[in-house]
């Protein structure tokens, strides 16, 4: 989507170690608009998969997410993050381990909002490694629940997270694909 | 509002601790369609004070805020946790103590993001001993912005939060006031 990789381009702040900052319209201040119409190519992309439910994880996915969930007429649901689900009953857990910072933690989402008859959409802010991902798909395929596809708004395509879960037969649509990040060079996109 | 009321009555949860759970529809899975509807009430209420920004804090504020910013046309700040924003340069925090969980944490908001121009309407899920909302205006106060309103989806009035903030001259606009909560006689709504 030009209008998020122009935003990117103007806004994005490169930091050491491959990070780029967007918190200025993405994950602290959220420009509700430019999400707005993320939502509306996501809508493009699975309006007609028969889409139940949203699901994301806290905290940046959850604004991106339930502006998209009004695309589609369909409830959210966000995996809490947690320093041990493995005692909790009644949820559906599974673990994280944070590439940002090194950590890992528990996720998990109630079994009561999620079932064998749910076509879930994933929606994200981020995608690098792909550990979050996986986790969210993991707590959809312990609750029998069908994964329609994923909606990703800043791929970090080098990280190799998104490739893999592609190669497991996953529809992954980002709408901004980073292809290499250089303090020096700046931004490039995956043409 | 009635409709969040009745859906308070359907579908919340009484638990010990005058604790009333609502994660079937606000804060774990969310009803954008409620929330959404909740966003219109609150733009008539604050839609002619100018809004620049609407300020929560993570993460169950978040996608309320989203929804209802999308009616104000102005971006969400939300404030971060953080278990210690003493030594961070560049942000403005302060401390809020949990009632539910009995923990104490620093909030944050990044410096860039907020500031004397700014009229900020404060959205939040819950309202009860009014710790995360006194910590909300302490960050808007400390930026030099007008705090010109408080949008709250539920509020517990016997916890005495909302009147404590109110005498202090801020105006609250909250959704559903409850004035009582009992495993027997169920919930009170104030009339």
């Amino acid at each position: 989507m030009k209008l998020l990789e122009e935003r990117i381009r103007e806004d994005g702040v490169i930091l050491p170690g491959d990070v780029i900052k967007v918190d200025s319209f993405l994950n602290h201040l959220i420009d509700v608009e430019l999400i707005s119409h993320c939502g509306d190519e996501w809508y493009k992309c699975f309006g007609n998969e028969g889409v139940t439910k949203i699901l994301t994880i806290e905290s940046s996915g959850i604004g991106i997410a339930c502006i998209t969930a009004t695309k589609f007429g369909v409830p959210v649901l966000y995996a809490k993050k947690s320093r041990s689900a493995t005692l909790r009953s009644g949820v559906y857990s599974t673990k994280v381990v944070s590439y940002t910072h090194g950590q890992s933690y528990d996720v998990l989402v109630s079994k009561r909002f999620l079932n064998k008859d749910d076509r879930v959409l994933i929606i994200d802010d981020f995608l690098a490694n792909g550990s979050a991902l996986r986790a969210l798909i993991t707590l959809a395929e312990k609750a029998g629940a069908t994964v329609v596809g994923v909606g990703i708004a800043v791929e970090k395509v080098f990280q190799g997270g998104g490739d893999d879960i592609r190669m497991r037969g996953y529809r992954i649509e980002s709408l901004a694909k980073i292809a290499s990040v250089d303090t020096k060079e700046g931004i490039r996109f995956v043409e």
